[in-house]
């Protein structure tokens, strides 16, 4: 009974992790759709999220479960507690890498971004999807060391977000407001799925030590 | 020992509640420091997310050890979930007021919204503040209808944005980039306020009915 118990836990974490690398394929394709304009990626992207939020719903309910006939403590009780934060990100990620090619979407069959900020916004993709990575490293491992190193990755993101700002502020933007406005929204939403990537890797440190997450 | 506990599961709500009041406060007086270019006031919602934020703590440890040493199950074991979910909206919303607030930091002394948005962005502040206020509402009445209703307050939210994007995508748009940036990322910051009331409402739900709140 016990056993079938540590299994089930055991299960959860798989499947958090499993919707983590859904969502680190979710960051890369919206990139990708970004910056090739590729409406049919943009659009898969976008209809995945719906299963995301039902693989998430799945372990909301065998969470809730299990806290009702187990009565977990210590342990047990903070795993569960972490894999409901845990959800709440992915669903949160996943949504916001919908955002990144609805504007792909919205914008086709143009190039959202202009060509000397394309630099810039793969390399938002490239940090937010490593750190996406991590998360899910972190949630397999239970290495806190790493879900430490990742406060240092978060920085990356943060100096990416300034030099795109820079770029746009620029007295010779050449660009309709439209394309600044686009692009503002599109590093929050890089931001963001750093964030909660942040996010979760405090949970999987919740999880092993006891030691409470602080909001950002 | 039966009686306090239901003491302290009420004592959660009343605190929910309460957060909810001091974050819809934070909403308007960001506003306020955002229409009138008010430094002083924008400064001190910032300094108050702190103290949200150990509310929010606090709340967070309670709902944990209630569940450690009670093992709650049915309604009790609800009440605390969904406390803990709205415990991490709060914490959310609280942010983003601030960073409403930066953004009149920021552009102190100059206004930051140029005179012809001025109304969408005080009636942005205003539905959103209302939001607020209805979640704290819900959570003290239980009220589900009321929990419903908010979901068309908040297609007032999204008209507004929409109108909010009007205006700027506008040829004529006079203003900078710079405050195209600025509005936009503003916009987003109240829609994601209203966001989170609504998530806290879907919690009372949940609290109330069983049933599972979904992701927006």
């Amino acid at each position: 009974m016990r056993e079938i118990y540590h299994e089930q836990l055991d299960d959860i974490l798989v499947e958090l992790e499993r919707m983590t690398r859904t969502v680190s394929a979710a960051v890369r394709r919206s990139t990708s759709a970004l910056l090739t304009a590729d409406l049919k990626m943009a659009e898969q992207v976008i209809a995945s999220d719906v299963r995301l939020d039902v693989s998430g719903e799945l372990v909301e309910e065998k969470v809730f479960d299990l806290m009702a006939r187990q009565a977990p403590v210590a342990n047990e009780l903070r795993t569960l507690i972490a894999a409901l934060r845990m959800v709440a990100d992915l669903e949160r990620m996943g949504d916001l890498a919908a955002h990144i090619s609805k504007v792909a979407r919205m914008r086709y069959p143009a190039d959202a971004i202009p060509i000397e900020l394309r630099g810039v916004i793969a390399d938002m993709g490239r940090v937010a999807e490593r750190m996406v990575n991590q998360a899910g490293d972190v949630i397999q491992t239970r290495d806190v060391q790493v879900a430490h190193r990742m406060e240092s990755t978060d920085d990356e993101m943060d100096t990416l977000r300034r030099n795109q700002f820079r770029l746009m502020m620029d007295d010779a933007w050449p660009h309709s407001v439209e394309v600044a406005v686009d692009i503002a929204l599109l590093g929050r939403y890089y931001e963001r799925i750093a964030d909660h990537a942040v996010s979760m890797a405090r949970s999987v440190v919740f999880l092993v030590t006891g030691e409470l997450p602080t909001p950002q």
